[in-house]
């Protein structure tokens, strides 16, 4: 029979980029996947307008670590895509973060660089709010200001989160980037891009590997008692993986509704953001993304919901202390070698892709 | 721990189809495929430069059988592409399979249609070759004579088969396409077309099932023993299956030098037939089936081998006979109800696409 000497469950970015590390240490690997797909939330494929579509909403690519850039260069050529978010506040669509433009544009003073500052001091100046801040409307009051939180912060905070945001902490809000300067990206990062042809084709590029074989459709729970390997590297869900014994974690979901547009643009960036009207809170256009030229146009319109697939852990004390549980438990278990808990869903922490790439390198680096 | 009620052997079009009707029935399915890909030799993907590319050679789907049309529309909307192949003869190139065009640029005699066929028949009237027909250059002869044969059919079959036509069983060439028309299609299916996002993503879509799981990666015959299940569909090859008992069957293999040119197009249509020059069999230029829209285009030139992943079948008369000594041992599987045996490697049998979904569709129709 075939004899792995690796299981990893879970075959998104951190499954396959520990599923590919183990391999070339000349392990042979067996992936398993709940989905009938590869590539976890960054699947996309081409719609039937020749549109590359996000599934699971937009992933720009972008990150400081040149390891993490040249891990994912092996597999993919990158259109050198710098995102641009627009967010859509007093029917005008203004650059977001807000810059020097952006406040430009909305109070109709065009400031020098050097005194955006002493107008967002003025801004946070004139407003009421805690000091120092307990919550997360305190914390970006406290960086722009009443007027501009209200504008671009607190609807779409609502509608992300669907809690009042005097109840969030105020560390989501720790470091809400705001520019002086004309730069208008939404990222500063060194390396940014989107995989000329896709994140699915990258990453089935990462899984093909000789001593790789993947197991699509099968809940490792289900087979988990016959599997036997020395190691098992879990990216699934934190709370799953113990049987939900300190109690549930909760995530946030999204809901997309994709509609192509029989027109060339929709709009003018691939995000634009509502933080005030619809029920939506972006939307996103998804051909400026590898500068596809077709005809039509294929958008989605993202709702956040409580129930569906995971996407965004919550940074509630109650999730953040059972999380402390839970995270007792996988000490345990790493420490015995026999288990890496790696991910997003498995360490039950925001992650970017880079940063989820750059953990599965740190922590499956067998040939370094 | 899950149990399936059916395995699959193979993810080409004959194990996809099989996996869905079964999962339609109701039965839990696990397909198991060797290779790290699913779609076989349909196999297709974009390459960088938004170009689809089929790895294992051109694909293009035709049928007279609207039941088949109408099970692979279920799962893709496809792109009406009529294909048309030149044949590079005499530096000029020309319409394959001959029709009145063909005789007219080649011969400079733009005959009526009514008067192509006796043409033809002064073409073979003129010609040598044993009555009744005793191989395949006989079998040629007699339907467009030696001159045609000398140009379109003898180096093609030779560097197709790397035998002498002389040969090879007259059975090939049973039905040569001669049009006295001007009809340039290569097929006159009623249905013909390109999936418009492929045939992968077509097949991703066929095996999108609950009741269906896939294990890519794993070759069945190291994990036979492990799998219990009441029906195992085959459509791997025929001999490995038997272990080799009854000695190896031939098959001839084809090797791909992919190539991107800076141009809009490379050749006049998708596929360009190379009978006595150079050594590739066919030039084929993707672009065209889907009718992508790009600055560049990729091109295959395609070489046959005789090592290698197997295409097609040699029909040969010990090829022929040892594939009866296998079927034998196929009807006896058969009749326990625990095996099915389908498609062009399990039967060794040349099948297009349509005829191996046909096949499935008839021997794994439970619900019809």
């Amino acid at each position: 029979m075939v004899r792995f000497d690796a299981v990893v469950v879970g075959a998104g970015l951190a499954g396959t980029t520990s599923a590919r590390l183990l391999a070339e240490s000349g392990k042979k690997v067996l992936l398993i996947e709940k989905r009938r797909h590869i590539a976890g939330n960054c699947y996309d494929y081409k719609n039937e307008y020749g549109i590359t579509v996000h599934k699971y909403g937009p992933h720009i690519f972008h990150t400081n670590n040149s390891r993490v850039w040249k891990f994912v260069n092996r597999f993919s050529k990158f259109r050198y895509y710098q995102h641009r978010v627009l967010s859509y506040v007093d029917g005008k669509y203004l650059p977001f973060p807000i810059n020097r433009d952006t406040i430009a544009e909305l109070f109709g003073v065009d400031l020098p660089t050097a005194e955006v500052e002493s107008f967002l001091r003025e801004e946070v100046r004139r407003s009421k709010f805690n000091i120092p801040p307990q919550n997360f409307e305190d914390q970006v009051i406290s960086q722009v200001g009443e007027r501009l939180y209200e504008k671009f912060f607190k609807g779409y905070t609502i509608k992300q989160w669907n809690k009042d945001p005097k109840e969030l902490s105020a560390d989501i809000a720790k470091r809400v980037p705001i520019r002086s300067s004309r730069d208008g990206r939404y990222f500063t990062d060194k390396y940014q891009g989107i995989p000329v042809q896709g994140y699915t084709r990258m990453m089935e590029r990462i899984l093909n590997h000789e001593n790789i074989s993947v197991l699509l459709g099968v809940n490792y729970f289900d087979i988990k008692e016959e599997l036997k390997s020395d190691l098992t590297v879990y990216t699934g869900k934190l709370d799953e993986f113990f049987g939900y014994s300190f109690g549930r974690l909760e995530y946030r979901s999204l809901r997309f509704e994709f509609i192509t547009y029989d027109m060339e643009y929709y709009q003018p960036a691939a995000v634009v953001n509502y933080p005030n009207d619809y029920d939506w809170t972006r939307i996103t256009e998804y051909k400026y993304f590898l500068d596809e030229k077709v005809p039509k146009t294929t958008v989605s319109y993202e709702y956040p919901v409580g129930e569906g697939e995971p996407y965004y852990v919550v940074l509630t004390k109650e999730n953040m202390m059972r999380r402390e549980k839970y995270m007792k438990e996988v000490k345990k278990l790493e420490r015995s070698g026999e288990y890496i808990f790696v991910g997003r869903l498995a360490e039950y922490k925001y992650y970017n892709m880079d940063q989820v790439i750059e953990k599965a390198l740190e922590r499956l680096s067998f040939n370094a």
